[in-house]
This record gives structure tokens, C-alpha cells and sequence, in this order.
């Protein structure tokens, strides 16, 4: 069964405890923090003090995608508010397997993002580092976008470099992700989906997260 | 009777909904929402979806104050998202003119911000366009700031320059806001008072409100 | 009578020899040649080898408007390709004076242009320096602007001085320039008028440019 | 034979359409269209709308190679100027993927570009969205290059990997071509060939053409 | 008489300590670094760690002028390798009165330098609170410059400014200072100037900073 | 043996001359100069003139490390001051292959620079061109950094590679060489290693070019 992360960017920003508090006894297995900053993705969602201000009110793991340039610059403070796992985009620095270990020293799991174009070849040299591979199934901060087919095809490759040497990662997945989509990359070999508007755009959020439950049982 | 703005840059952000609505009830004039993109200044607030989100909670004006840079390419969608005024840096882009001329034709009011170290004849071309001039009285957007005391004097100053033509542009102020300082900026020509920790810091944020008001009476 | 300057940005790309030469057999002055590169305006128009090409179909001036990031590395090129005169925005580079010496080394006219949100006195260092000055009057590179009302007080406020310190340098405006706006203008101090779409996108571009010169005889 | 496509980069800019026609009358297959912005190259060449002002003059396919950084601002505004197909480097953009994808919305062939350090694993997992390759044969927007001799083993290599896949896309070469090199690019799997300088900067342009035809005949 | 502070960017790179050592012994006030980073200017000449290795073997002041972007990142640590004035240009950041306060919280006197294009009204707001301003009497960064002639009549205008408002900030001159220009600097209202190649391109440095001294008594 | 080149980033900046003669009579194969802008990496050391004033007080071979943005405004500068080797980031340019070739065209040997993070396949296409290959062994320009382990690896891999194509190009290392970890790089293949802090942080800074031949003897 693949652990689901419900993504706070599709619930009320209002009232994010609520929705926080919801998924979590809906059975979520952490929580997905985009955060965006207008320029690596053109569209600004929060920063540091939404994860300080969840910290207090979940006992899920919080798990920020940060998608913003030089992250180096950021990753202390999102640990310091309470982030247990800082994911980074290797498209977004220059320095890659420094950030990675920016996020381990700062007592955080550390994961890499790829986009859809991005080779997994461009990760080779920091996948022994990271605790989590996130490959985005869709172009993330671009609103309507659909599943990538291609990328359970990836996704399966990812698995296959894991398998033949060892490593132990979670391989996350991100981007239009329902019951039928988890279902394909669940084969393919993720461990963790990350579910945005199927989740929090329907009447019954905790439904939705059972459902992606059931489709990979 | 100074107008006092709330900026929830210090509220919960778990509990948007709640604060805004207890500042509402409190008297507040309008909310100040302090965008940050991390580049503009090295702070990541939230951006469009929290405005939004806030929209449908609260009658009072959405102030929001843009410390981003490239502003052209979001007014629009702050606009759209809610926001009843937006304001933008000087010193953030080279189109100061068409990005506030953008705002209005977005239906919202514009107004122009100015960094504490940014002379008022930066603006004396826009002038005659806004609603609103903002005068930080601290540097935005880096913590443990002290209300810088020359402040009153350019406030002053650009009270003088209103009067000399005509204008009728309200005056904001932003940054180390008390009940102390705030006499200070009312004084010298100040009509509106954002206030942050002073308010949502405090374990009475409605009588915040209150000395706020009483102090300038 | 103001000298005119029709601008090329709006005449036939495929046909740039056909409408340069048909601005100079009907009485045009300059040719003005819109250098826009996509960063600092959102278009993206043309650069130096336009200029090299159109050098020996005509005999008039070649007046270069560049609105580009970092000038100071293309200035000796747009010089070296034929330009008579290269004007840069002060918005576009940290060393405005330095980019107005290296045109005059190239041996080209220097021109200075402003932004209609940028102050006049930003360009006070360097107005000795100049043989023009173009005050923009409408927002460059974006489409559907019209004339700003304000910007012939402005050009009066640059024509008092240069009168009080005996400058020499030419006046120029550029933006929603017609019959009607070139007359405000003319009154105002100008003395060269850029034209675009109200000579080229005429069925007689000839006839505009004696209207534009009828008008401020 | 391979396919002929002469970059107007190296004809008369005063001239566009009589240089297009003249390439259509003597067997061009399509134009090929070097857009560049000073930012991503250190040359500036032109933009959409002399793509909008050739649309009309030649009914060959209008292929636009975009030199410029942040593609995706401007992939729809010359999809909509009239391109047929739309290149973009894969060193220019962070979202190459998504770039794509706007393209092939856009309507029009959709096509990815290398550098002649970049190696071809960058560009694998797009491969499947795209309608060409381009392999630069020199280093683009530099003057006075060279054809690269390692690049026949390049379009070698990727002309494996195509049959391998069983993809369809053409393979276009540009930079340093003449009636030499070209043969060597065409054994190697190249479908299309951009010829500049020595198309244009030739007495008898017609000839050249043809001369590139035999060669890979 | 002007105090003269020589910059090390005209000495031997190889012998720092040394020739600090004879502009010591040889009457200099203090030594001038001159901080370039290939960013903010096209020359890049030495950074924190030179300032640290100066520190111990030279009681005079060092004096260190950044010439670099974003300086806010740094002048905590220049501070820290023992500058004791610390100078930023107004046009290389956003926020001038926050550098400026970083400086003087840091411990070492603050600097604000003004490029030949840029007026005095952009420093208008941070006078209160400098130690010294530096007015460049050539472009920085560029080679082969020479005194800028209307550099003096700036240098008498905020003389004026300072006596008017009562600051005691020292005006320091740096550009084609020699024995002449020197005069007309000194006689303007400069107190400080910095000389290089005059002082260290000579066969006897300690007669030129002499030669500067006489001319200023 | 390996090759040792001290790098001076570690020597005394303010007596440069006679750190590198000391380091040539210990026995050093060539000097390393670490150059770094403050943008590639967050330290700024020094830049052309001291190459310029180095080069006469050695007879070795001076190998420049570039670590700044868009190296190809600068490598001309470097070979021209005296540098025989210069190395590039390939993570600090859209165009690699043509700064490798600026370089040798400038008269100096080409180095490609791969950061911890960045896999060998992005430097594939330019092995033919280079001299030298460095891999880095820390992160560059962050303090306080560790050899990282699993680099032998990585040589390893380069130096199949360079076997199997019979490539002939110096492998360099840099970051956290001493005695112990210089063997696991030399086994592994590398054939020079910079030795800063081990060598220059030393009482005797012969005595440690010796242990690091020592150890690879």
C-alpha cells in the first residue's frame, strides 16, 4: 500500500489546521508543503513560518517540496520551523550535493526533485544521500496540467537504479495524482504519492485518501 | 483617528480565518497581507492563493503589499485572487508607472512603496497615480527591526508635498508600529498604520487596536 | 516645426528598405530603430545587424532607442554597424555615465532615456553629457499604451533646465505620438517626435508625417 | 537528401522577403529563423514579429530556433506569429518539458536544441514529445566558428537512439555547413540541414542550395 | 590638507604587506581596498581574506570599498577581517539604509559611494547616517579612465548639503586622483582621497603621497 | 607520485611571493589559484592581477580554478595575465564547449570542473577538448567541509572512461586532500592533487608537499 501525502497547497489557506487536522485522521501518512517563490515556478504559495505555525498542531511528518531558487539560502530555516524532510530541485542549484547535506546537518531527510525533462542521470551522484527521490508527474507551479504518462516509465527505471544498488530511498510522486494514476506508479515502484486537489477539491477529503489506500492494496 | 491595517504577516498562519476575523472584530480598518518572495527580501511569506482564501472571511479592505520582485507579472493575479488595494516597491522594478497603472486597470488601488534608504523624489512621477504611498519605517522583510526615528521627517515631508498639490493619497506606515511610535507618525501626517507583533503578539490583539486608536485621537 | 523620426518597429520587417526609404522621400528626419531584447521590455524586436543593413539604403540619421539589460556590452557594436546616435535608458544600467562615454568614444550621439515613472532627476549627472534626451511617453515595450497626459509637464520641466544651464541637447518623446499629442509635446520644449503606427500602419505614411509637421508649424 | 533549410540570420535584414522568396524559388524546404536575444548568446537578432511579417510572403515552414533565455514567455507569441515549429535550447530553461508541451498547444511542431557540450542523456527523457533535434555544429550566436568534427558522432549517436525508440523526429544540424560538411552530418543521420553564410553570403544563393542537395544525393 | 588613502589595487598583489607598509611609513592616513567581485564591475580583485591578512600588519585604517552586488551578504564578514570603514554603492542594492545599518552594528564605520551618473538626491535619506561618503571621480571597474571634470561641482554641492544639515561625514574622492586633480577636489570640500597607479605606478610611492599632501596644504 | 599543486587560498594573501617561492622549493608541480566571485560560490578571493603578479616569481605552471558566473567574459583576461591552465565549472555556463575553446585558443590548457554533485555524463561531449578534468572532492567555497568519500569512486569511473578512449587529460582533485585521502585518489587514479589548508595551515609547509608524495610514492 503507498503512503499518501495530502498536499496543503489545495487546502483552505485560511484555515490550514483544520484541513491539516482532517487529513491526518483521514489516515494521511505526512504532509506535503509546496513551497513556491515566483520565480523557480511561476507562482508563490508560503514560506517558513506556514511550517513553524503546523508544526505545533500535526504529529505527521512534515515534508516541504521547496521549489525555489538557491535553496542553499533557505533549507536551515525550514528545518529550524520544523520540516522533517526538505526535498530541493536539482534544476534549482548549483551546488546540489552541498543543499543535501545543508538539510541532513539541520537534522532534516533529504530528498531530490526531478522535473519531467530532467534526466535521472543528472541525480546519479547524490542518490546514496537522500532519504527520498520526488519524481514530479506533472510541470510543477503551472496551473492544469495533467499525469505524464511517460513517467511510471521513469519512475520503473528509478526503481530498477534503487534495487541494483542497495539504496533504501522512498520514491515519492507528485502531479495529478488520483486513484487511477497512483495505481500505475505504485507498479512502477513508488512508495509515497502525494495527492493535491483529488484530496482537498472534494467533499470528502478522507474518502479520497482512502481511495488512493485501496488502489494500491 | 489613525486607520490601523493588521498585517497578519504576524498572525497564525495555521489560523488565518480566525485572526483576520478577530482583528475585524477588534476595529481594524483593513488587513495588511505582506507578500515575500525570498528574493526581494530574504523572507518567504505566502502569495495570491492566501488572499484568495481570505476573501470570503472578512468584509474589511485587502491591503497587499508586494515585496517581490518583477511585481509586473503578479498584479494581475492578486487582483483577481481578491486583494482591494496593492502595493508595490519602487524599487522592485524599472516600470514603477506601468505596474501601477496595471493595478488600476485591474480594478484595484494602487499604491507606492518606498524602502526607508529611498528618497521621496523616486516617486514624484507616480505620485499623481496612487491611492496610497507606503513609508517603511523599518527595512522590510529582516527581523529585529527598530522603527527608524528619521522616519517622521520624510513622512513629514511627503505630507508637505500632498498638501502642495493637491493630492489625496492616504499615508502608510509600516514597521515598529506602537502606540508610542505611531503618535509620532500620525503627527507628522501619517492616516494609515500597519501593525504587526504590537497586535497579533500580544495576548489581547483587540486592545492593540484599541491603544492604537487612542493614541492617535 | 518639430523633426520627426518615424519609428521602424512599426513598419514591414520583410520590407525594411522599402519603408525606410519611403519615410525619407517623405520628409522624415531620423529613423528611429526600437532595439528591444525581451528582458528589459517583454518584446523582443531587433539589434545591430538591422542597423548594418539599413546603413547604406539611406542617408539619414540612424537613431538607436535601446532598450536592453546591460547596454554598456553592445553600445560599440550598435556604433560600429552604423548608428548616428544610440540612446539608453537610465533604468538599464548601474553605470549610466560610463555608457554615455563609451557612445561618444564609438562616435556616436549620446542619448539618455527616461522611463515615465523615473524622475527627472535621475538623469542630472548626465545631462551635460548628452546631445539628446528622450522622455518616454508611454511605458516602452508594452503593447495598447496611449500618450500619458502627464508627461508634457514633464518635458517642460526638462526644457527649464536646459534653458537655465544652456544645455543644447534635443528633446525627444516616443509613444502615442499623433497630430494631436505631438502638439502638447512641441509646446511643451520637444523637438524631435517619434512616430510608429500613426505613419506606418496608415494607408498614407507620407501624409502623416506632413500632418505631424503641419501640426507644429 | 537531405532537407535544406537557409537561416535568414544571413541574409539582408533590409530585404527579408525578396532573400525568403528568392530561397523558396530555388528549393528551400523550409526558413530557418535564428532568434536571439543578447542574453542567452551575445547577439541580438529579431523577434516575433519578423516572423509575423514573413508568415504571409512564403508558404515554406517557418522554423524558429530560439536563442533566449525564458522561452517560456514567448514559445505562444510565435506560435501565434506564424511559426511552424518552435525550438528551444535545453540549457535555456529549467521546464524544458513544459516548454515543449506549451509549443505542441500552441499548434505548432515542437523541437529541442543542444549545445555542443551538452550531451544527448540531457535531452532523453523529452526525445518522445519532440518533432526535431537540433545539434548545433558549432557554438550558437559566436562569431567566426567552425563546424565541430566530433558532432558527426553525435547525430550518430542520436540517430542510434532513434532507431532504437522508434521515434520519428528529423534531425537538423546547423553551424558551419557547406557542401562538405553536410555530406557528413547526412551519413551520420542528419534529415535537415540550416545553411547561413554560405547560402547567402554566396553570388548565386539558388546554387548553393542545390549544391547541399547534391551532396547528400 | 587632504588625508590621502592609497589603494592597494595599484600595488604588487605578490607583496601586499610590503607596500602597505611603505604607504605607512610614507605618511598615508589610510589604506583603500578596493573590493571587486566581476558582477558589479568587469574586474574582480580580491575579497575578505585580504583584508584579514592586511589587518595585522598595518595599524592604519582599513578603509574597504565594495564594488559588488548584493553586498548585504558580505559586510558582516569584511567587518569581521577587520575593516574599519566599510564603503557600499547605493546602486549595487535595494536596501541601503539596512546595509548601512549592518555595517555600523558590525562594528566598523559606513560608507556610501556614488557613481559618477548617479545624483546626490539618491543619498539624501542615508546622510544622517554615514561616517563617510564616497563620491567616484571616475567609473569604477573600467580601465583607462580619467578625472571626471564635473566631478568637483558635486563635491561642492554636498559640501553644501553637509554644512547645511550640520553632518560630519568625511567626503572622500577616488578616481584620476593626482597632484592637480587633488586640488580641485580638496578645494571642493573632499577630505579624503584615494590614489593608485599615482601613488604605486611611481619609482618613489612615498613622494607621491607627499606630492598630494603639499598640493592640498 | 601524484603531482602537488599548493593552493594558495590557504597562504598568506598579504606575502604571496614568498608563500609560492616556498611552495616551489618544496618541491610543488604547479601553483593552484583559487579565483571565486562571490556569485559561484559564496567567498570572493581574488582574480586576474594576481595571476598578472605571480607570474614573474615563479617558474611553475599557474593553474587558475575558476569559480564565477558566465567565465567566458573572463578566461581571455586570465590566459593573458599569465595563467597556463584554466579551469571551468561546467555547472557555470550554458556554453562549455566554447569556453574550453576561448581558452585554448588563448593559449592556455582547458580544464573542465564538475562540482561533488554533478555525474560525469554532463562533461562527456568536452572530454576531447580538455587538459585537465577536476573533480571536485568538497564542495567548493563553503568552509568547513570534509573529503567526501565516495569521490574515489567517481575517479575511478573517469579514469575507465579516459582509458577506454584513449583520452590523455590530467585527472586534478581538490578539497580535504591530506596524506591519507590523497592515496585513495591517487589509486583511484587521479594524477594531481591541490593540498590548500594541509599544506599552507602547517608549520611546515615543505614537509607536507613531501608526505603527500610520500604517500602516493
Amino acid at each position: 500500500m503507498i503512503k499518501v501525502a495530502p498536499s496543503i497547497l489545495s487546502a483552505d489557506f485560511a484555515n490550514l489546521q483544520r484541513d491539516v487536522q482532517l487529513a491526518e485522521k483521514a489516515g494521511a501518512d505526512s504532509i506535503h508543503i509546496d513551497v513556491m517563490d515566483g520565480q523557480f515556478v511561476p507562482n508563490l504559495s508560503f514560506g517558513m513560518k506556514t511550517v513553524a505555525d503546523l508544526r505545533p498542531v500535526t504529529s505527521l511528518t512534515l515534508d516541504c517540496h521547496l521549489m525555489i531558487v538557491e535553496p542553499e539560502h533557505f533549507v536551515e530555516q525550514f528545518a529550524k520551523a520544523g520540516a522533517d524532510l526538505i526535498g530541493v530541485h536539482v534544476e534549482s542549484t548549483r551546488h546540489i550535493y552541498h543543499v543535501l547535506q545543508l538539510i541532513k546537518q539541520a537534522g532534516a531527510k533529504a530528498e531530490v526533485v526531478v522535473n519531467p525533462g530532467t534526466p535521472l542521470s543528472m541525480i546519479s551522484e547524490v542518490l546514496p544521500l537522500v532519504d527520498q527521490v520526488l519524481i514530479m508527474t506533472v510541470n510543477p507551479g503551472f496551473g492544469g496540467q495533467h499525469f505524464l504518462e511517460p513517467m511510471p516509465a521513469k519512475i520503473k527505471a528509478l526503481a530498477a537504479i534503487k534495487q541494483e544498488h542497495g539504496y533504501d530511498f522512498d520514491i515519492q510522486v507528485d502531479g495529478g495524482i488520483n486513484a487511477t494514476t497512483v495505481k500505475q506508479c505504485y507498479d512502477a515502484g513508488a512508495t509515497v504519492a502525494v495527492a493535491g486537489s483529488f484530496v482537498f477539491d472534494s467533499s470528502d477529503p478522507a474518502a479520497r485518501i482512502q481511495d488512493i489506500k485501496v488502489a494500491t492494496n
